[in-house]
């Protein structure tokens, strides 16, 4: 006899609703963090690889090279030049942890401070993927509003004011100081200062992510968080990066940088056995040699896209669209009127074959969101970014009476 | 005023304790599923990398490549042919998720079905990661006792007949079918099926963990258990690989095949933007030409380190040391007379520089476990096969007495 097995019942509770099938990308991609294909040095990559395998190929036989559970050395020595070169920060290839992805590293943090009911701080506006990581596992979710330079110090310090005379400490403030996603913004020096003295006056970690701080078009790159926490003797920043806007997404390698005794405790939190090899090997060998001369490159090309997507955004949605022109990164954060529910927009455009972010899963702020979408820029080619512009502002104006007249090229 | 940051306080509860800095391989390592340097095929995965690269190496910038978040398809394809041809499994590229390792397979398993308190059953002696997942998960662990044929039906019968009595569903029979991990069985074709007839007359879910099956030096392989039930059209048996074992293990690709039902709920946990890009690419152009006269060159290397082991075993350990030879795969089970307890054993020989995992951490039957121990071959060269198993020899006779003559390779 045979009991047919009950999937439904054998689940864990909780568990995110079913995929669908995988159906491609649309027409107009506006979502997601993939890079400009024309840009993937792949030559170089090849030339790198050719040079890594020939060299050391055999010790693919090895889980973790010889470098053992913290990632490829070479990969860890190019960080700690780069890191200092780029970011200030002073740290020995013992404080990197190689990841797979940034992604890898923001679960190991949460995996070893954030348990159901802990309370921890973000920017309200705010990666999707750190909200819903904080909101599966049950944690109490804090948000700053943001300015045109970042997390807003005064709501910082009330927030931690206030939860002190509560006695509650948060597990850390988590902050995108560099090209913040989505809203773009570089956080300058000066705050940087404030929120790190607020972090050590308070005993407060702050979890720093930098994945997007390579690509800037204007303005410098300020020193990291960590850097200025270093110079102070504060070990409390945990700070993560990637090569993944850099170099390419699909390569799936980022990194970890965080004091020993941190470290030691993330470690055997990371049970993949290793991050992939091939990667970490063609990575440190490609970017002792070329990485600052592709990210200049790479730049100048993420910039004709902004540009020709900002110039779009004016021309189909005029003064409808409300913006800051993002100084780097490959996405925009938009306000619409209103009378816009970017959530129904989000619905009606994916019919049309275009996909947008809508700005409640980039905000835990619902009703800030709610008129709010994240664009990114650096997959489509400009022409498809001018059409997918002229395509959303068709669909918004039909839906929802917004933009009230729509633009034409044609006609210009 | 700065309140310096109490890690320990931060820190979640139940956390593993923290890592010791990374010191390189002992001498002689007999432990971790590392492989023969000498049969990477460095030259093979050079010039499919070459390929691919050249053909789509621009499709890096694009998170998943165009395959979407289950892999990338060509090596799902590989994968569909080579599972049809060497374990008799019927699937489409719709029914594979390619993975980081096996063990992100077993991760997900995991997290779509064990929670604190569930119940799952397992080998008695069986893959220590595997123990400790599910050790950490909080789950309550049933082992089942192993022979020469791997799980003991009867032992298994028994077990259900009892959970069902007590009105508790297991969430799954965990089962390395071919060789088994630690002991190196091939469940023969006739206990497959009646290890299949009881899952489906509890209803109970089989997970078949496959990642050794390629390394078999005699006899044939059976199909897997997910062939069977395929063939009964019972869709409860989620199937994991590996090209850990076949190809090289820094890479971490895996595989895990189910029906889309399952895999549907699979892949929302899998929220690691896909595994890495390149090792899937040249994998797949890789394989497709060379898997199986690869795999055949490998095994015949990886027999002959097998043997080099026996042979030094018999040696040095003489009648001390029980165990089949191993039909197939990278390690060997032993036992040793019960005076010995290889938990002691495995600190004073890593002393000495020989690493071995002692059997309390491969059984869930510490008493079972106890005097064995499992040895990896796959890694050292024979000589320090040999000269390792000479070093361990000596230092279990002066610390156990055991052998009790110690044998000498000068003297024979």
């Amino acid at each position: 006899m045979t009991t047919p097995f009950s999937l439904a019942s054998l689940l864990r509770t909780g568990l995110p609703a079913p995929a669908a099938r995988y159906a491609g990308f649309p027409a107009f991609n506006f979502v997601g963090g993939h890079n400009d294909p024309g840009s993937t040095p792949v030559d170089g990559l090849l030339e790198a690889i050719t040079t890594v395998m020939r060299r050391e190929g055999r010790t693919l036989a090895t889980y973790g090279l010889e470098s053992g559970p913290q990632g490829y050395l070479p990969l860890r020595d190019f960080l700690v030049s780069k890191l200092k070169r780029d970011a200030d920060v002073s740290c020995t290839s013992d404080e990197i942890l190689i990841t797979s992805g940034s992604l890898q590293g923001i679960d190991l943090v949460n995996a070893l401070l954030v348990g159901p009911g802990d309370t921890v701080i973000i920017e309200q506006d705010c990666y999707g993927g750190s909200i819903t990581r904080l909101q599966r596992l049950g944690a109490k979710i804090i948000g700053i509003p943001l300015d045109g330079d970042g997390m807003r110090m005064d709501a910082l310090a009330e927030t931690l004011d206030d939860l002190k005379s509560r006695g509650i400490t948060p597990k850390y403030i988590y902050a995108i100081p560099t090209i913040q996603n989505p809203t773009a913004t570089i956080m300058p020096l000066e705050r940087r200062r404030q929120l790190l003295a607020l972090a050590m006056t308070h005993g407060v970690p702050i979890f720093e992510d930098e994945c997007y701080s390579d690509l800037i078009f204007e303005g410098g790159r300020p020193p990291a968080l960590m850097a200025l926490a270093r110079t102070e003797g504060w070990g409390g920043v945990i700070h993560i990066g990637s090569f993944s806007k850099s170099i390419a997404p699909a390569l799936r390698v980022g990194y970890l940088v965080a004091d020993w005794d941190i470290l030691a405790r993330i470690l055997p939190l990371k049970t993949d056995a290793g991050s992939g090899a091939l990667e970490q090997m063609v990575l440190a060998e490609y970017c002792n040699r070329h990485f600052e001369s592709h990210v200049a490159s790479l730049n100048a090309t993420l910039r004709a896209k902004r540009d020709a997507l900002v110039d779009a955004l004016h021309e189909h949605f005029g003064t409808a669209a409300e913006f800051e022109v993002p100084p780097g990164g490959i996405f925009l954060w938009m306000t619409l009127p209103a009378s816009v529910d970017t959530s129904r927009l989000y619905t009606v455009a994916a019919a049309a074959g275009i996909a947008i972010n809508p700005g409640v899963e980039w905000s835990v702020d619902a009703g800030h969101g709610r008129r709010r979408l994240r664009l990114c820029f650096a997959n489509p080619p400009i022409d498809v970014i001018r059409a997918g512009v002229a395509a959303l502002a068709e669909v918004c104006h039909r839906e929802m009476g917004v933009p009230e007249r729509i633009g034409n090229v044609q006609q210009r």
